[in-house]
């Protein structure tokens, strides 16, 4: 077990009706000017735009707006907001929304309250040493992003998807109420759970050595998200199985289930430049690299995989041959993710086998030309990964 | 599933050497004069006091010790500590040592700044609205209280032993080495397994349906501490194994572990009678108490206990006879409290049939005459939790 620090301060409030709770949670964390931001405008349409002003108003707390946050969200938008919450004085940042809008108001949050350009931060140029409180109120389980010290922005111009994160941007509050994800489409659902069940293999597949606890932890996680997602196909108003996806959201990406290991994030770094490229659901990006990287990576250690696919695929052990043990493990994860309505291939992504090389030169910018740690990759074995994605 | 608030803002430094970086996590949380409180002097023995003090003076930063914490940590010392901290304007209190520093600590930082009586918290007559912040450096894991709101202390002259919690008494930080438990007697590490066991026990225990994913966390952290006790048991340096126990300790009680879930707490309840009348080390009467509170309850809802003996326990799964099930789940906890060398009778921990009338007369007075949620008690199914245990 490697030494680590565990902190995860947010506040996160959980179950029926809590949105009417955020005037009150505001009103605790000293906010007397509001920064509200939002998505494309679905949650005036659910009424919670309505039930969330309402309690804003109830406790007096006044606040400006911005909505507009997209999937893979944008500098511009970041750099719109910076300059409306400066120029209105607003002291917190409230997201309402899914990781778009939650990202987005981290990087907002950020740069507010730093002079020089905010996509500093994520060029490595400058490190972030102040930033405004953030709160959410939870649309979309899926990138944990009210419980994490991340924010992923892309920088439109250039084609970058960049994330970086720092506890200043951990959220004060976090309020998931499951109910709100009952409208959620199928589509959206199932990208979710695709990142929070990547967010958990990012950290499990690791080489770091005895943590048998937090593997247990993390096998639990993915059991549960696996039968709950397989719930709500059939009856998306569920709601003990949408609380187990929201609350397993969160808890695969506060840090909780990384406690121990070195965590990896070489998926995510080549799923960047999918979803940069084509604009693609992250979630999406991830079902069609993750089974990838597994096959591509397996050698590197047969037993891990072997441990993921008894423990948590519910693949029946056999020590005379582990290798396909493990391989059943993966391609049960792949069915998974078919099953749930995910694209598993590039093709059925709409991404080209062509763009690999376009895909090779962003990942350069972004990553450099060396990466992972569980297996040390370079860009043709990330070539390699890309290909093996399109059958 | 019941609606929650999840809030563990401590920050957890887990691992060898952490105990060094003590100084600069108070310089972090502004420190400037640190009451340092400890217990019986074993840490001067081992060293660990010469590296915390070293510490805090490479930092610069000022102190004032008061030893003498015990288990079942009493109010004259809680009076002592609030009198000197405040003689010597601390700012911060430092708990180096077990549960009892930890908890005296928590109830020395409420009382500074509190003008009446500290008691008067734990009478219901007050309720705590400020305190100094509280740092540990965990010593022996059992009590949780290094991450938990929670502190118990003994009103000497009257017998009795009472708890309460306040978010404001969650350590800022919380240094966790596993190795300084390599020294631990084995008595003392198995009462803190079972301590541990009984804190994930007090919340799994519970009439709240529909709550898998915290289900299948308790059973993943139940299995851990249990194999984990066994190791050290023959091999007490063995890193993982002590990692895992203080890990678990410490998520046993920060709440992770109960989200959704209405929490129970009936069987400390009764415990608390026995440690305050026979000083007795509150793991070995949890150890006493849990089996037959638990055989006293399975009517209540086999289908929970058949779960726990089947899940965690590892009791094979019979659909036609759950309740024997069930039975052999309790049954195989006690034998393992024998196993790690805890008592499991009243006889064993040399406590006494007759004095059951003194238990039950504190019990009235510290809980009243009904209590329990998953199933509603009285004195009278107390005296016969008791009379269970005896044998």
């Amino acid at each position: 077990m490697e030494n680590f620090t565990f902190y995860s301060p947010t506040e996160f409030v959980f179950g029926k009706d809590t949105e009417k709770e955020v005037g009150e949670l505001l009103l605790k964390s000293g906010a007397k000017k509001v920064f509200l931001h939002y998505g494309g405008g679905s949650i005036k349409k659910t009424g919670l735009y309505d039930r969330v002003t309402a309690s804003l108003k109830e406790k007096g707390i006044d606040f400006v707006e911005l909505g507009g946050a997209k999937p893979n969200p944008v500098d511009s938008l970041v750099y719109e907001g910076i300059e409306l919450c400066r120029n209105e004085s607003c002291d917190f940042v409230l997201a309402v929304g899914a990781g778009s809008a939650i990202d987005s108001a981290k990087a907002i949050a950020a740069g507010v309250k730093y002079d020089g350009d905010f996509w500093d931060f994520f060029d490595q140029k400058a490190t972030i040493e102040d930033a405004l409180p953030v709160g959410v109120v939870l649309t979309l389980p899926a990138a944990g992003s009210e419980g994490s010290v991340a924010t992923v922005i892309t920088k439109e111009d250039e084609g970058l998807k960049r994330g970086l994160g720092s506890d200043l941007l951990r959220p004060r509050f976090s309020i998931i109420n499951p109910e709100l994800t009952y409208t959620l489409p199928p589509w959206q659902t199932a990208a979710g759970v695709v990142d929070m069940i990547s967010h958990i293999l990012e950290r499990y597949i690791s080489k770091s050595e005895d943590v048998i606890l937090t593997d247990r932890l993390c096998e639990a996680t993915l059991i549960s998200i696996m039968e709950a997602a397989r719930k709500v196909t059939n009856d998306p108003e569920n709601y003990e199985a949408r609380a187990t996806i929201c609350w397993a959201g969160t808890i695969a990406h506060n840090g909780i289930l990384g406690v121990g290991r070195r965590e990896e994030w070489t998926t995510h770094g080549l799923e960047h430049e999918l979803s940069a490229l084509y604009d693609m659901t992250h979630g999406a990006g991830l079902a069609v690299l993750f089974p990838a990287y597994m096959e591509y990576t397996l050698d590197e250690d047969v037993e891990r995989y072997y441990r993921l696919a008894t423990q948590a695929f519910g693949v029946p052990e056999n020590h005379y041959d582990k290798k396909s043990v493990a391989l059943e493990g993966i391609k049960r994860l792949k069915d998974f993710f078919r099953e749930i309505g995910m694209p598993v291939t590039m093709h059925e992504a709409n991404a080209k086998e062509e763009d690999i090389p376009k895909l090779l030169e962003t990942l350069e910018k972004n990553q450099g030309r060396k990466f992972g740690s569980f297996k040390k990759l370079n860009l043709k074995d990330a070539r390699k990964i890309y290909e093996m994605a399109c059958a």
